[in-house]
């Protein structure tokens, strides 16, 4: 990020973020709720999840592709599990919905599952995989990503998307422990940053159809991503996609839409939360303490020659966003020019005035 | 495996592995029970997992580190978790017990989660996802490893075992997706068979102390493995060791016992298993029809050059456990001769007489 990047408020990107959806047709406190959840991903640091996807959220609504007003229904339901159907909604209120309902029923049986069907891009898996911790809860969320970029290993057919999970488990006087990653090295949204700021990729992102190392993100149709650990990755981003799409009724394998591609297809996206209630297994503080115990044993590491510290993950995030409350979260140039193009259109007031 | 190591059936290598645990006080039920499993393992395969483990598994019960009559108990239950108490028996066996009550609950409450405590290495992780697949439901597996031979990432404690992965999803002609995965690049008992067998491991697998390549096996004590995705697979390392060992009260971290090195120290292992009825979800007979669909679609892909085919994971497996089904279960001779030794000092009859 540059340092002469304008710096806002998350409050002030979250009403940015609600008033472009009003505009467009979004119900009042449904935008402020995906305004609210958009704008954690920039405080978070998730910058290719947060506003950047805010135009194409947009011109989705207005080429008719996305409800911008959905109905979210509940298909089916046991005392543990649930179907979300998103009503083809904004993917965000969908998954609250889920992850709303599966603390609910975590808080009775223990545990649940609850998927969602007929959804959309809801941004960052670790958003909803934090959200049980509030409730003393643990927070496992898988997705099926919204465009196809990663072939099945040895296989050039781009079949798989970067299908994340997120697991989130609390902490006591320590950051809670907070994971979220693509599937592949890198996850296709950071493609995109680079490619909107110019920049190039490191190897070992992606590869051309003849195997070779692919780092111009311009040229990233060409080519595809790579999984982790080779074949281990694909079959994570298969079972994923399997639990978080199949299951649902939602979209995976050739059905996925390309919603970068595509304004205009209904794109049916799956996600799917498991929450755990830790009182089911042990007193809430007592885990706590172990789970401080445990970061306390890997920050203590020495490191290996060149590495200045060992990090538990969600740890960048938690500095990113203390910094971010206290200075302001940037927004990238390019970035703020898009906007700036999306306000005029929308004929509302700029995110900086 | 060489063309002249002797083969053997599954129910042979079972009633074998059953006689000797007898003869270390294991009740005849247990016995056949883990006999069972640990064949199972061979069939499929998982030759790091099976008989192999045996000799191991006999000298700590001798040296007092495991109990041969474990009480197996449950510590905590809601209506769709439960927590296991193995006993400090055979993992196999609180393992199984834990995936039992699990189908159980999720047969009423749609999906359920069940950890254990004071269990012991189980064999491989594959195993215990793929037995909800006879009543439909889906199967997800983690284990905390039995001995630590990864440091998180950018350290050098190694505070972090293999701690594996497993996912099972029933498939209608197909054979089901059956994914298991240790969460680093090679599993350690893929290195002692390796050093076993003489054999150097390919570069990728494990590094020194510098970050330099390690491939001699037989120096396996001086390097660590490497996870896979970097960062990621440590955090998938972490995250999985705190759902099954710190959640359930058993070890993780700094407390894990190295098993390959201490016999009698108790390992409090833990495991849990999430399972998930797939009827709350949708018919299941569409689901798996739909699945059958997914692994066409993966087949049907054009193959990067020099690759045969895409495959699905657990796809291995099936094609091992048809051939083995059809000439015998190999035995690596120099795993025969440890068989031998050890029938030897029990007094019990050979695998082969």
């Amino acid at each position: 990020m540059t340092d002469t990047a304008p710096r806002v408020t998350a409050a002030d990107l979250a009403a940015f973020i609600a008033r472009c959806l009003r505009e467009v047709g979004v119900p009042d406190d449904d935008a402020k709720t995906v305004g609210g959840l958009m704008s954690q991903a920039d405080a978070n640091g998730s910058d290719g999840h947060g506003v950047f996807r805010l135009p194409q959220y947009v011109r989705r609504i207005q080429a008719g592709g996305m409800e911008p007003a959905a109905e979210i229904s509940i298909v089916r339901e046991t005392s543990a599990t649930a179907l979300v159907d998103g009503g083809n909604g904004l993917g965000h209120l969908a998954v609250k919905r889920a992850v709303d309902l599966a603390m609910d029923k975590a808080g009775e049986t223990g545990v649940a599952w609850v998927g969602t069907r007929n959804s959309n891009h809801a941004g960052p898996a670790g958003t909803y995989a934090r959200m049980p911790l509030a409730r003393d809860m643990i927070g496992i969320y898988m997705a099926v990503g919204n465009a196809n970029h990663l072939p099945p290993w040895g296989g050039t057919d781009m079949l798989l998307s970067t299908n994340p999970i997120a697991v989130a488990i609390p902490a006591l006087a320590e950051p809670p422990i907070a994971l979220d990653m693509a599937t592949t090295v890198a996850a296709y949204g950071k493609v995109k940053t680079k490619a909107q700021r110019g920049e190039m990729m490191p190897e070992g992102w992606m590869i051309d159809a003849l195997g070779n190392p692919l780092t111009d993100p311009k040229r990233a149709d060409e080519g595809f991503l790579l999984p982790i650990g080779g074949a281990k990755g694909y079959g994570l981003a298969l079972v994923f996609g399997l639990l978080a799409g199949t299951l649902n009724g939602a979209a995976f394998g050739k059905d996925v839409i390309d919603f970068n591609a595509d304004d205009t297809s209904v794109t049916n996206t799956g996600q799917m939360i498991i929450v755990l209630n830790v009182r089911a297994f042990m007193d809430v503080d007592q885990f706590k303490r172990q789970v401080d115990d445990v970061i306390h044993q890997m920050h203590a590491s020495p490191t290996m020659p060149g590495v200045d510290a060992v990090r538990i993950p969600g740890e960048h995030a938690h500095q990113v966003r203390a910094e971010y409350q206290r200075d302001g979260i940037p927004i990238h140039p390019a970035l703020m020019e898009k906007l700036e193009v999306l306000t005029a259109e929308l004929g509302v007031p700029g995110l900086i005035s």
